[in-house]
This record gives C-alpha cells, structure tokens and sequence, in this order.
C-alpha cells in the first residue's frame, strides 16, 4: 500500500473554483502577468504599451530594423496594388476603394498590432463572400452607391464584433473554426473564385450573380458567342507567367522576390499594352477611371437602415470571424517559428479598431491575407514598421500614381486572382487529413463541397456544424477501457493497447474517459454493465469493480446520478465497486453530494494497486491465492 | 524502469476502428449478444422476441402474474378517465379523446413494449405545448375541426420520428437532454400549467392562448368580473382533498391506492354535484357530451398540408423527443429498482408505433407518464399485461360508461391538474443541483423561467443549448494539471489536489485533460507555456516537460500539430519533450501522422516514473544528484 492517501479535505469554495474557472477560459495566458510587481507608474506605462503595442517596439527602434522594414514595405506595396484592385472587383466595388484599404487599416495596425509579421491588404474569400451577401439584397449594377455604403457599413460591423470579440475575451470562438473547415473552406473558394474568374479571362459580358459551380459554368458557357480569343491568349500568357515565378520560388525560396513582383510587372505591362491597343476595334477592357487624392470620409454613408442590417450583420459577422481566423492563425504560425507569442485577443482588438477606423475611410474588409504576410516575413520585415512603409508608399501611389492603373486590363487582374487562388489550394493537406484522421476530411470535404456547390456560408455552417457534432459525439460516447496488470510491473493498462496485460481474478478494472456527463450517463452505465456480462460469459465471476477516474476531469450532477445508479445495481449483484484515484473537482462533487458517503471512504483509493490489493483483503477466495503467488512471485 | 514498454504495433485498419466506434456509438448495449451461439430457427424465434416483447413474456405468463396485473390495471384505468379527459382539455381537444388515448396506444404498448412498469397515457406538458403549437396557426375554437386533423397528425409525426429514431439507434440524442434541463422544464410548465387551471378554478369564460405568466396572470385579473365563487369554492375543497391524499400516500407508502382513487373520487363527487345543480341559474360548467362508442378511424384525416406542416412537424418533433425522454427515463429508473433492463431503442420503436398507430385511431401523443407509471409499479404490475387490462377497462368505459362522465365538472378537472403539477415543482432536486453544481443549477434556472416566461419550446432550446455550450466549453477548455511526486511513492498526482506532491527539479510534468481538439489547441499550447513561464519566474529552470497523456482518449489532426508546435517551441527554449503513456488511438494518430518520427520513440514513455528516471540519465546535473540522495533514501 502506498503511504499516501486520497485527499478528503473539505471542497474548495464556490468563488474560488468560478474565478479559476473564468481564468482558465477567458485568459489562458495570463496576460496580466506582467504587471504584477510593478509600481503605480510602471502599471500605467506597461497598461499603455499592453493595448498600444507601437508603444513597446518604438523605443528599441532603429536604423538597422528600419532597413528591413523598408524593403519589406516597398515589396508588399509592389504586392498590394494589383491585389487591392484585384479584389475589390471580386468584391464588385470600385477598384480605388481597393488601394484605399491598404492606406488606412495599415496605419491602424503599425499602431496597434502586436504581431510582427502579419501585413494588412484585404482578401479574396471574404471580398466574394461580402458581394455575395450584399449582393442578395442590393444589385451592385443598379445602384451602386446603396451597393458600397453597405459594403462600408459591413467593415463597420466587422470592426466592432472583432473589437467587441477582443474585448470580451472571446477568442474562444474563433477556435472552433478549425483547421480541416479553413482547409475546405479555402479550397472550395479558390475554386469558385477561379471559375468565377473565366468571365475576366474569356471577356463574357453577361455573367450570374450566384458563386456555385453549376451556375458559373452554366453562365460561361450558356455565353460562348461572348467569348473573345485575344483576350483569352493574353490572359493565358500572364497566367503562365505568374505561375512560373510562383513555382521558381519554391524551387528557390530566396527569388521570393520575383513572385511578389510578378503581379506588379503583369499590371504594367498589361497596362502598356492597353494602352497601345486602346484605339483598335476589340479593345481590352480596362478597370476604368481611378482618380487621384487620398481616402475619402465614408462615416456619414454608414447605413444602419433596418431594411439592409439583416444583409449587413450577416456580411460583417461571417466576414468577420473568418478574417480573424485567417489574420490570427497567420500571425500565430510565423511567430511560433520565430519562438515568440501573438496574444488572440490582442489581435482581435486591433483588427477590429483597423474595420472600424478603415470603414470611416472608405474602405472595405481588412486582415492579414496569408499572401501578402509570407511575402513579409521573407523580406525581412523586423517591425509592423514594414506597415507602415506600405501605407507611405500607397499613399504616393494615391496622390501620384493612381490615373496610371487605370488603364489596367481586367484580364490582368483575372490572370493574377487565378494564380493567387490555385495557390490555396491544398491538396497535401487534404491528403493528410485522410491519412490521419478520416473524421477531419470529412469536416473538409464539407466545406469544400458546400462552398463549391451550395453556396460559401452554408458550406462553412455544416462544416463547422459537424465539426461540433464530433467534440459532442466525444462528450457523448466517452472512450472507456478495461485494464489489465502488465507481467512483472505495478501498472495498469488498457488490454486492447497491451495484449499482455491481464486482470485480476475476480477484478473488474475499468478505466473510464472523460467527462461524465448528462449526454453519457446511460452510455457510461450500459458499458459498465456489459463489461461484466462479458466476464461473466466467459466464466469469470466478478467480484470487484474498479473504476480508475484518472482521465476525469469534470463530472455534473447527472454523472453523480449515473455512479450512485451504477452503485446500487453492483450491490443487487454482490459485486463491490471501488473508485481510483478522483481528480480535484470530481472529489468534491462526489463529496457535496453525498457519493461518499455512499461509497465509503474506505472504497476511494489513490492508485490501482492499492485498490487490488484492498479488494484481497476482503475477498480471500482460491483465486486469490493464485494471484497472490503470482505477484510475490513478481516483488 | 518498468520492463513492459510502449506497444508501437502498427494501427488498426480503418474499417476496425469504424466498426468499433459505430458499435460504440449506435450499440452501446451490444444488443444482438443473445444471437451468437444460436441456430437459425433459434435465431428466428429470438429476433422476434427482440422486436416484439410479448412473445418473450406470453410463455412465461400465469394466473398468479396475472392477478398482479389485474389489480394494477384496474388501479391505473381509474386515474387514466380523469387524467385524460383533463388533459384533453389542456390540448384543447374534445374529451373523449383523452379516452380514446388510453385504450389503443395501451394495447399497441402491451404487445410492443419492453418495460415491465410504464403504464401508457397523455401528458400534461405535452399536451400544452401540443396545443400552444398548433394553437398558433388554427384557432381550436374557431375550426375545432381542423384542429384537431393537425393534432392528430402531430401525433403520427411524432410517432414516425420517435421509431425512427428508434430504429437507426439514435437514443444518443434523447441523451442530450439533460436531467436538470428536465426539472426545470417539468417546474415551469408545472406553474404555467396550475395558472392555466385558475381559468377552470375561477370559472373565467375570457381567456388567454398564451402561456406565459404574465399574459396568463393579466387575463386572469383583467376578467375579474367573471369570477365565480362558488366554482372557487368547490375546486379548493377538491384540491385540498387530493393533496391531502397525496400527502397520505408520502406518509404511509401502502395507501397509495387512496390517492391514484382519489381523481376518479372527486370526478365521481363532482358529477353527482353538476347532476344535482344542474337547473340552477350558475350551474357548473361541465365537459358536456361524452358519445358512447370505441375510437373512430382517423387515418383519412391527417393533414400533410405544407400551410400546416411546418406546425405539425414543430409540435410533433419537439413533444416527441420530450415525451421519449419522460417515457424511457421513467422506464429505466424503474427497472434499475427492480435490476433489470430497458433497450432504449426499443421503447422508441415501441412508442413509435403506439403514436403511429394511435393517431390513426382518433389519438393524440401518449407516453409513458411518470404518475402513471409510478401507481402501476406501486399496485404490483408484473408485465405489460396490466396496459392490456387498462385498455379493456378503457374499452369498457367507452362502450357504457362514457355519457356518465359528461358531468364532470370542469372545476373538477382544474383542481385534478393542478394537484398532480403540484408534485412536478422538484424544489429538492433544483437545491440539490445548487449545492452539487452551480452550472447545472443554471440549466435548470433557464428552462424553468424559459418556459414560464417566454414559451415552452424557447425555455426548453435555451437550456439545451446551454448544456450543449456546457459540453463544448469542456472540450475547448480541458483541465490540465501540474504533477508532483507523492513522498515515498512512485505516484505523480495533481500538486494542486495532494500540497505535499512537489515537482523533481528541472522537470515540468503536466497531465492534460481529454481530448486534444482543433477546439483547444490553442489553449494547451498557451497553458503549458505559461507552466514553464511560471517556473521559471519563480527561478526554476526547466530542462524536461513531461506531459502524461493517460486522460486522452482522442486526438484529431489539429491536436497533433498543437504537439508538434509545442515540441518546435521547446526545442528553441533548449527544453525536451516527452510523451508519458498514450493511449492507443492517440499512439496510432500520432503514428500516422509521423509526429513519433519527429519526438522520437526513445521519448514516450508507458508511466510517468519511467521518464523522469529517463530524464536524469540524459541530464546529469548538480540539482539531479540531490533529487536521486532523496529518491534512494525512499527506496
């Protein structure tokens, strides 16, 4: 026997076990960490640099950082532009608000972002997803302006349920957006944004509303007297030759360069060659006018009308909680790399004050696209200086440069959102889902079907709607598993894992999974008794029914239920029952309500091999003594 | 060191996992074990015996059961006339259809149920929300007609759903409604039902077809004009006569008989009270006609209409899974009493055939109701043969009886309702869940006051949704514990839990809650970041992390990159990893999944002793040679 002792003091107070419960779910990183032993002065200073990280690096800034940050800059500014106009079509909006969203949000976040890496620029799923949203209610073509004051006051919304998000300590949320949904969801709008692209790249006029595959290809082709040979071979052209640099960089990470320009030089050229070809009878479509001067005041266009808000909530909210997942987890996988930490809930704050600031400014949704923030990170960027070159630099563009791009071929712009696209793609992650773990690939191949052939936000629902039904179908069919004695050692392990393990006669040794809950009480009960029936079938009388709680952290009343139920029926069958080693909380329930008493202390051990043990005690049988021998035999 | 080591077999397919976890989920009470070593006839015979019950107990039946079930069958008929025709009133329906409902369902049960002890009826919870549903789109009073076609085809609805749930073996989601979600339901249409009754008490003719408390106390006090005393008087002496047998039968056990007598006293007592008063200026309102004659056919009335569906489906869908949640917990706690068992997936089928059948001859929704049930265990019944006998009582009634009862008072009905809704209020059983768990406590509180001051059906979703929450939130925030070494053992247990279990220096060992989900890898990477924060902070280098996996049952893919970046994040901290016992999906996932390649098999371990001993064969240092001095002075 061991000399210690199961702990029965007396349960922890209510406010104890509720403020460490609050702790662990809303700061499990214990952010305040920091400003425990600090003067009044020191608090204040350390409060400000906490919520307005500008405030940390800016001190230590210096010459040998600026350098970096500035080649970063100027490359995701080459990045930014055509990507800018690019989206903001996809997002049927004009394409100046396009460069106007890599000016304004981008000063926000140098501000206020705490993660060094992630770039700011806006994004293809959630520019596709806000037109096809907005545009359920409100026709881009036949008006406009409604049209874009919506898409301002989606931002808006975004903005503050982000911030609101960030605020609230809610990143929790934005967990339950797993990986294989991102995964699906990624690749099933890389597909539709790509078909969607055939318009630009084939020159069709006539085009559908709708995102799902059928319509699309139905509109392509149901339009073939549209389409427009030139067109299609300069698209084809610029397609190849973006992807080529994309493939050059991964054959050589260190020509990242050219990829990140590649778009640059596509938009000029295409942009010479619309010009030269501006006169001739089937002339390229261009994007049209783009005028010089800075970010307009869009706060007095916000539109709150109650005939638009279930549109604009809906837009705002879904954009918002998949452009968290995307900026977070971005910021989140380069700064593991470089061993340091992005706070969620920071990030959440930040990018919510760069929806809502940019939203006054005429811009629309802005995050940390993986795109541009790779390109970051492999420019060297040290600081969220590098943000703020950008927005130095597109500010520039604004006021001197602007008219020039406006000569830019759609087919251009089609050429590089295919190519950004088919980069997202993942195959090989979809592949090692179904290798690892077929239940994942499931939950991705829902996304991925849903988004390509339902539409994009119901593909996300049963995504992440299954994805819950998994964590639920956990709580509700617990792993369980009957123990045996590994030979010569004091330990207990599953027999299914450990062929050679073997329990003792007249021991039922039963390790239980976590929780016991209301949804596995009956679960929990029936598998108890089938374990016993089974012995039983096999000739082997149990006498003792151990239940090993080590995997149990967290039991409710229905659980208690269940134990006490569990209990009784052992006792209509002489069969004693015995519980190993309680975890905190699950002890102290079972001593409010009473179970220990039921069960006796004495039944309540703190390893398995007391539990044996005690149950010899009680029971010397011939069996016993077999065993007996066999384990004097082992010591 | 142990000589068992860890098992590296190569997983198991994925057709054996599937069949194991589909058995897991869907046949957790393996209940095909009876077939296994039979013949084919034999196979035969007990499959039939599987699907219908009565085949199973008809051999074995004799006079002396049937003496039992004689006597409890005749009990229950006399509290299934009241019962009925009150609850018929509730679902605003004629009274002969409460009859009705006792007579076909009962014998459909007899032969198809599985559970010695419930004894078939209407339920007043279902019933008010059966008629607060339906009741929303056709008025009962306007078209009765109409109304009750829906009702009758709520009914098949519910029994269509309820064996098909049976047949594909979802119980698991009757599962997810929670005990304490059950009480608090019970408690507040417990109260909206007693302050519905003042209607009938204070014979008021205006009324309200809302159920809330504050539309039902304004309708109340707004008629205040319509009051009638004498009614008033009359159904208090009534209602204090049923509670005080009531209170008789709490007392003395053995006179249960007088209170499941006394509803049918007090219809008996009111009739002759209404017969006798009848020429008077304010005679009692009674139920009026009651037609002699068995259930009419109702098939050719059901009503699949798509204006009325969505209500149907509504009523039936949700007042099914309530009732197969009232009917199987009430059959199962009464079986675990008498040590026996009830398939839950059979009683589905079973109720589902009973409604099935039963709306197609002018019933509505039965189940197994508690008080019913209770009086039928507590006359002795032996088998279902007591339904039998009920329902020849019922055929009895129906056939000479039923224009006796056309004199029942409505005063009478009132008072009978409100008398059994009095026993649902569980106040012991909502203290119980205050003391023992707070946040159950808190499920219970939402449906309570849900249901009494919203509508039924919103009560009721808020507090499943809330224990749904309850169950993620575990999965997205699984306890995770410190472990120290017990002094003078070889147990690692919880610091936090046993005070004198202290860490081996230079070692973190963390046992992490079940399971590692897309949901919570984020908050386990942070949380054991923030152990070697805290250690270190408190001037204890740490060279090893440990993390005992024994509680974690289940791993998606997400969980193992969660691994692989917090081993990444060691790695550059200079600190090594090592994986203590995992379970046996966990060690096939993190096989396939190469993550044993990348941490090495050398460092996961089968216990816990067996890694820090490990740990300082690899780390000999100065802090190491005090720790052995202490550990050969235990041994």
């Amino acid at each position: 026997m061991n000399p210690s002792q199961v702990n029965f003091n007396s349960p922890r107070k209510f406010r104890t076990t509720l403020k460490s419960k609050c702790k662990e779910t809303f700061f499990p990183d214990d952010p305040f960490r920091q400003f425990k032993n600090e003067k009044p002065l020191g608090k204040a200073k350390k409060t400000l640099q906490y919520f307005v990280p500008i405030f940390e690096w800016l001190p230590q800034y210096n010459l040998k950082m600026f350098r970096f940050d500035l080649l970063a800059g100027i490359t995701i500014t080459s990045l930014a532009i055509p990507q800018g106009i690019s989206y903001a079509k996809l997002a049927e909006i004009p394409p100046i608000i396009g460069l106007y969203s890599s000016f304004v949000p981008a000063l926000v976040y140098a501000i206020l972002g705490s993660s060094k890496h992630v770039a700011v620029g806006t994004v293809a799923a959630c520019s596709l997803l806000i037109a096809d949203t907005i545009g359920s209610k409100v026709s881009s073509k036949d008006d406009p302006t409604l049209y874009l004051h919506l898409v301002f006051t989606a931002a808006f919304i975004t903005g503050v349920f982000q911030a609101a998000l960030g605020f609230l300590r809610l990143g929790i949320l934005v967990d339950f957006l797993s990986h294989s949904t991102i995964t699906g969801f990624m690749g099933g709008t890389a597909i539709i944004i790509c078909l969607q692209q055939l318009k630009g790249l084939l020159g069709v006029n006539h085009f559908t509303t709708k995102t799902d595959v059928v319509s699309v290809l139905h509109a392509v082709f149901k339009n073939r007297h549209e389409w427009k040979w030139e067109t299609a071979v300069v698209g084809l052209v610029f397609l190849v030759f973006l992807l080529f640099t994309r493939y050059l960089r991964q054959r050589k990470p260190k020509l990242f360069w050219v990829s990140a320009m590649a778009p640059m030089v596509v938009v000029v050229l295409g942009c010479l060659l619309a010009y030269f070809t501006r006169d001739r009878k089937h002339s390229i479509q261009t994007v049209g006018s783009l005028h010089k001067g800075l970010n307009p005041i869009s706060i007095k266009y916000l539109n709150f009308d109650a005939k638009y808000l279930p549109y604009t909530l809906k837009a705002g909210i879904i954009t918002g909680i998949i452009a968290l997942a995307e900026g977070i987890a971005i910021g989140r996988s380069f700064a593991i790399m470089n061993n340091e930490q992005v706070d969620g809930n920071k990030e959440m704050i930040a990018f919510g004050f760069m929806n809502i600031v940019g939203s006054c400014f005429s811009c629309y949704l802005t995050t940390g696209p993986f795109s541009k923030t790779a390109v970051n990170y492999n420019s060297g960027c040290k600081t969220a200086a590098s943000n703020l070159v950008m927005a130095i630099g597109m500010m520039l563009t604004l006021l001197f440069l602007a008219p020039l791009f406006s000569y830019t071929p759609l087919v251009a712009l089609s050429a590089i959102i295919m190519s950004a696209m088919l980069g997202l793609i993942n195959y090989e992650e979809a592949y090692h889902l179904f290798k690892v773990d077929k239940f994942d690939f499931c939950i991705c191949l829902a996304a991925f079907f849903g988004v390509a052939f339902i539409t994009m936000d119901t593909g996300l629902m049963i995504s992440v709607a299954l994805a819950l039904l998994r964590a639920l179908l956990y709580v509700a069919r617990p792993a369980a598993c009957k123990l045996g004695k590994l030979p010569d050692s004091t330990l207990y392990r599953d027999t299914e894992q450990y062929a050679e393990a073997s329990g003792p006669p007249g021991i039922l040794a039963i390790q239980l999974g976590s929780p016991i809950y209301y949804a596995n009480g009956n679960y929990i009960r029936e598998r108890i008794l089938r374990w016993i029936r089974n012995d039983e079938g096999n000739g082997k009388a149990v006498k003792h029914v151990l239940l090993d709680l080590t995997g149990i952290t967290s039991i409710d009343t229905t659980g208690i239920e269940t134990l006490v139920e569990v209990l009784r029926m052992l006792e209509v069958k002489h069969i004693k029952m015995k519980i190993v080693n309680p975890r905190l909380e699950v002890l102290e329930k079972m001593m409010k309500s009473k179970f220990v008493d039921k069960i006796g202390k004495e039944s309540i051990f703190l390893c398995m091999e007391d539990a044996v043990e005690a149950s010899y005690d009680f029971s010397v049988t011939a069996e016993k003594q077999g065993f007996e021998e066999q384990r004097s035999g082992v010591a």
